[in-house]
Parts: structure tokens; C-alpha cells; sequence
């Protein structure tokens, strides 16, 4: 397609993998050779899945028609997904992309604050719409004065909370100044784009009080951090604080395009009272057998503390690569989303990014896929597959270590 | 899901239907009553469509990754798509839905024009994004200013292009007099909305010289007009000019959600050069390999004068049901998708819009589902899947038919 692709795709690595077939946390290239995917976290539960395959398959020779007809499949899907989540999230409209959701979340906080204004952080990444990528920074400088962005406080402080409702008010006092009132904080729930923020101070009570005090929404951005990303079944479970609307996403159909919006009843129906809202492709019964293979597998007893476990390993692997090659760095491990900040007292974040990119390149020669994030994408970003074994994390820790030594 | 449906879905009928399986052009519903589908355009091929469900399953058994990295089987679908499309065509991005698609021609247009302005038809219905919804009237009488509608000229007239071009110009200096210029004339080839229009004097070549000279681009929503609903694989091939960009969505991928923007190379390298794009599950090989399985089936010799001879048939049947059930009208077919207008000299549009609200119904009582469109809903549409026999065009007629007899 080189000739055929439209100037805006980007592929990833200085060699772009060609990819010939998929399975597990293993990609084979179309050359034969054996990549580790430590990257991609919407094959959750490892690429060619021969349940989805199958799951799949029987849709679609069964019936796949759109929610405007009614199907018992669809239904149970719904009220599966929903006693997963606190009890005041009541109902859920389906969509294709998290994308969409972010886009029809917005929609709705707007409607139902009557407000236009947005806060996100520095580097967020929401979607790609017209609207999502209006609070997307991180795609382009160009967003409208109805966004503003916040840093996060440092995650070491235990006044993690306390500053970033501060930061909360104080963009809100920005956005006011413009005109524009409080519709949403709109924050991923794993702070990927800001470098995988997590730790014992990161909590968000405070934050979402003042949230609501100036007559806002929280939209937990769910689309990265749901579906036992993080061990338990949503980001904002470690968070301290329940969020107004979840949005979710990529791992929710194990790589079929199925993603979500839930929240309270009533904001659905006021919004709907005055817009019309249908999705042709959102929640037919392929996309949602998918995503019933998906709940089935996460639902299975000890899935939170396998997940723990191999984060664990994962995360102390890492420390040890770190150490050992003399990179130094801090890992930060939520879960399967895991981080190592390449920033040290002695390296910056511009020397960092370089290293990092370097670091992720030499893992592809070395036969292992990540990518980076954070300021300057000075952060290794590592989140396989929830089914990786034991050996492939340590095969991450260990090539991760190699890198670090070679490229420094 | 009643409970757990969120307030924004609506289902059709006064019955709803609840489907148990669905083959062909028949759905059957959980008592095992057969239902005619004589409205879904998406399962092009029919419902369950056996190459459709292998296809799928053997990608999702081989590889579904992102496009991100490179895949053979993607690029193959892009360049036998691109093909199809008029020369200047030239390069392809892959989104979800027509939603999506339609958000980012709007987004690509509006960085090539340097302009926020665009024009669309009265009715008319684009997706449900925050940036396609504000093009869409039909979904909430509140639009920005930064979108006009136009009524389109009568269709019966020789000089509906003409007519058609000076309301353009009109709509562009109105956008002119609110501080924006000119982005898009954003147009459903098939004019669905407004009644499904169509006719020999249904052209845009006067029209989209109209909106270049206004420095805007003529984006052709072939959302539904596309793959061969009218006949040829593109709805504007009866137009008479070439689109600047075009949407497609879904038939596509036969019920996958697999929907695409194409245009020339520059303009895509233009936006792409300021604005990341990229879209998870979009370009999928699962997605493409349906999509795929449409182009195939479709390709085979003899496609269009099949649909165009099944589309005379059922236009006939509509008009002799018409003629003989004493209600009148008019029947607008192009190609399969077909329109019987309710209005005549003595049933205004609230009338007819009632009747045809009323033939809906009883026609899914009768075991065919249709819709309704157009002004105050008052013209049947009807929009088989490709794959309709005979003898099924037929039934169509003869129960409406005996719905309008009912009806009147």
C-alpha cells in the first residue's frame, strides 16, 4: 500500500514490521522472524485467539444486524459489562472506536453541564474526531480555547491529589475567563501520555469533588486502562474516586472495533431527548461476542492476581535491567501498563527521549516490540498482551537490558 | 437491555424486532416468524453471509493488528479500491464507520481550504460525532453557523443543476457573511434524506464548478450511495462530475465495521503534516478481509445490469401497487435504492408523511421491513440487500400494496 497509504499513517520502527501471521504474545514477519509483543494491549488476550475467532464466526452466521432491532445477545453483553461497574453507571451506549466514545461522552457532559470547556492533560490523546482531537495536544498545538491543559503534580508528593484539584480550579478559573464554563475533566485513567503515572499518592477524591463543585463531569478514559489492564477490571478502581462517565475501548473486543460509553440514566436520556444517537456498526452481535470472550476470559477466578504477579515480575525485571546496564530510571508499573522513566538526576528529559527511542529501536532488532510516552517519549511504554507468560516478561526485562547497555 | 439500553437508542417499529437469526434477505425473529429485509443496505451480500463469516475468522485465526505495522493483505484491499475510484482518487484511509469518515473528510477539507464553512441539504444526516452531528439538521434543529442548509431544486427540472449551483453560491455567501468561508459542499450522492432524488436531470457538474470556484471541496457521502447500491460502484458516477473527496462506510465490510475517506495523495500529505491520524481498529485484516469478500462478489460480470434490472422491477411493482391501491405517487429508483414518494396533488406532505408512517407499520406486520424518509417522512424507502431475488422484489410490491390498500 506504500503507494496507496494516505500521508497521514505513520508506521512504527525504523524497519517497519511486516507482519505475516500472529499469535499469543508472538508475531511472526512475512521473513520468518519471531517478535515478542510487549506493545499492543488490544489482542488482550493474545493475537488469534481461536475463541474470538470462533465467537466471531458464529455471529456472523447467525445474525448481525444493528440496535435498532432487538437481540437477546446484545442485552445479556450489556448487563454483563454493567454489574462490572459502581452502581450509579446504569446504562451503556455502544460505538465503534474509542474515539467515538470520548466524541459522544463529550457530547453528553456538554449537554448535560451546559458547558464547553474541557480540561486534559499536557500530553493527552482522546481520539481522533474533530472534537476528540480538540483535546488530543499530543496530536497537534492547535486546540481551542475551550480545552485547557494541566501538568500533573508530581506523583511522588502526597499532595498529588490536593495540587491537581488545585489545577483543576485554577483551569477552570482560565477557562471561565474565556467564556466557557466546566463540561468535563477528561483524564485516562493509567495517565499513559503523561508518562504511566501511578503510585500510592496518585488519587483523585479530591479532584473529582472539585470537579463537581464547579459543575463538571470526571470522564474516566477507560479505552487503555479497562479490562484488567491495571489487575482489577477498571483503571479507576486504584483511583479513589468513582467516575460520571466511562469510556471504554481497544481491548474490549480482543481487536474487533467495539467500544463504549456508560454512565447514569438520566444524562443518556436528556441527551437523547434532543439528539438522535445511532451507531450502525456499534454493538452488533459479531463486535459483542467478541467482547463476551473477552468478559468470559477476565472473569476467570485469579485473573486480578496473575496480573499483579507478572506486573511484579515484570516491574522488578526491569529495575534490575535498569540497574545493571547503568541506566538508572524509575519504573512505574500499573498493572500490565508499565513504564520506565528513562529521566535520572544526571540525564534530562531531552537526553531521556533520545535514549528511550533508541532503547525501543533496539528492542525491535532484538526481536521484542514496545514503544515510548511521556515528556519528549522519554518513558519505555511495555503493555503485552494480559496472557503473557512468565518467561516472555522476563524475555522483555532481559532484552530491555541488553538494549539499555548497547544504546548507552 | 430495555433497562440497561441507554435513553438515546430507538428501535424501529411499534413492534420492535427481536431477531433470532437472519440468511439471504430474511430475518426471523425469537417466534420463528419470517421477515423479508427490505431495508438494511449494510449486509450487501445478505445476512450470514458464509465467505463473509470464513474470511473473517481466517484473519482473526492469521493476524488483526493495526496499521502500524504493514500488512500484504491491506494494501492489496487498498490498491483493488482505489481502482474503482476516478484517477485523481488517490490514496485511502480507513476509519470505523461513516461517522468517522465523515468527521475526517471534514477535517481534511477544512485544513486544505483554510475554511470552516459547510453546506449540506436540509435533512440531511451525516453520522453522529460531534462534528458530523453539527452537519447533520436531521438529528437536532440546533446547528452551528458554521453549517447551511440548502433545499434542493425540484428534480423533475431540466435545470436542477443549474438551480442547484446558484443555492450553492447563495449558501457560501451567507457562510461569508458570518466570517467563514467555504470548506465542503458535503452531499449523500443518493440524497437519501431528502426523499431519495434522483432523475436525468439529477447532475452536479455545474454545482461542484460552483464550489471549487469557492475555493471549497465537494465530498461525496457514498455511504450508502457506494458498492453498487445504484448500480455502478459509486453513487456519483450518475452525476456527472467527480468528486474531490469521498466517504464510504456500510456496506463495506458486509457488517464489519470497516469504513474509509478517500482523495488526492497532496491533501492527505497536507494534513497529515500538521495532524497526526491514526485509527486502532480501523484497516484491520479481519475488517479488510470482509471487505474484501464485497469487492469480490461484486465484481462479478455482470453486477450492475443484474441491480439495475432488479431495481426496473421493483420500481414497476412499486408503481403498479401504487396505481392499483389507488394511492399514488411517485417512484424514484436508483438502482436499489428506492423511493416511493406519498405526496400528490391532493396528499400534502403531512399527510403523506402519516400514510407512509402507517404503511411502515403494516408492512411489518405483513412481514417486510421497510423505512421512511424525506420531508415529514413521506417517501417509503426501500433498500434491499444486493443479493434480493426476484421473486423477493416482488413480495416487496405486492405487500406494499396491500399496506397502502390497508393504509388509505
Amino acid at each position: 500500500m506504500s503507494s496507496k497509504r494516505a500521508g497521514t499513517y505513520r508506521t512504527f520502527y525504523r524497519d517497519p514490521v511486516r507482519i505475516a501471521r500472529a499469535s499469543g504474545c508472538v508475531i511472526e514477519d512475512v521473513d520468518g522472524r519471531r517478535l515478542l509483543d510487549a506493545y499492543n494491549n488490544v489482542p488482550v488476550l493474545g493475537h488469534s485467539h481461536p475463541g474470538v475467532a470462533e465467537a466471531v464466526r458464529a455471529e456472523l452466521l447467525r445474525a448481525n444486524t444493528h440496535t435498532r432491532y432487538l437481540d437477546d445477545a446484545v442485552d445479556a453483553y450489556a448487563g454483563r459489562l454493567l454489574s462490572l461497574l459502581p452502581q450509579h453507571i446504569e446504562s451503556v451506549v455502544f460505538t465503534c472506536s474509542g474515539s467515538e466514545a470520548n466524541d459522544l461522552a463529550l457530547q453528553v457532559a456538554r449537554y448535560s453541564s451546559m458547558a464547553e470547556g474541557v480540561i486534559v492533560v499536557r500530553r493527552a490523546y482522546h481520539g481522533t474526531t474533530t472534537a476528540t482531537a480538540a483535546v488530543s495536544p499530543s496530536l497537534s498545538p492547535q486546540i481551542p480555547d475551550t480545552t485547557e491543559c494541566i501538568d500533573l503534580p508530581d506523583h511522588r508528593s502526597a499532595d498529588f491529589d490536593a495540587a491537581l484539584a488545585a489545577r483543576v480550579r485554577e483551569a477552570a478559573a482560565a477557562l471561565e475567563s474565556r467564556g466557557h464554563g466546566l463540561a468535563a475533566l477528561l483524564l485516562d485513567s493509567t495517565m499513559t501520555s503523561e508518562g504511566i503515572i501511578t503510585g500510592e499518592h496518585v488519587r483523585l477524591s479530591r479532584t473529582t469533588d472539585a470537579v463537581h463543585d464547579l459543575g463538571g463531569f470526571w470522564i474516566a478514559d477507560e479505552v487503555q486502562a479497562g479490562f484488567r489492564r491495571t489487575g482489577p477490571w477498571f483503571g479507576f478502581e486504584k483511583l479513589g474516586a468513582a467516575p460520571d462517565l466511562v469510556t471504554l475501548g481497544k481491548p474490549m473486543g480482543a481487536g474487533l472495533p467495539i467500544a463504549a460509553v456508560a454512565g447514569p440514566s438520566v444524562v443518556f436520556s436528556d441527551f437523547g431527548a434532543r439528539q438522535r444517537y445511532f451507531n450502525t456498526f456499534a454493538g452488533t452481535p459479531a463486535t459483542i461476542a467478541a467482547a463476551g470472550v473477552v468478559l468470559d476470559a477476565l472473569s476467570a477466578s485469579g485473573e486480578e492476581e496473575r496480573i499483579t504477579a507478572l506486573a511484579a515480575r515484570l516491574a522488578s525485571g526491569l529495575e534490575e535491567a535498569a540497574t545493571a546496564s547503568g541506566a538508572g530510571g524509575e519504573v512505574r508499573a500499573n498493572g500490565l501498563m508499565v513504564g520506565l522513566d528513562l529521566r535520572t538526576e544526571t540525564r534530562d528529559e531531552a537526553a531521556a527521549g533520545a535514549l528511550a527511542g533508541e532503547v525501543v529501536e533496539r528492542m525491535r532488532e532484538l526481536g521484542v516490540l514496545i514503544s515510548s510516552t511521556g515528556p519528549s517519549s522519554c518513558v519505555l511504554k511495555i503493555r503485552p498482551p494480559l496472557v503473557v507468560a512468565e518467561a516472555e516478561v522476563d524475555e522483555i526485562a532481559r532484552v530491555c537490558g541488553e538494549a539499555l547497555s548497547a544504546a548507552l
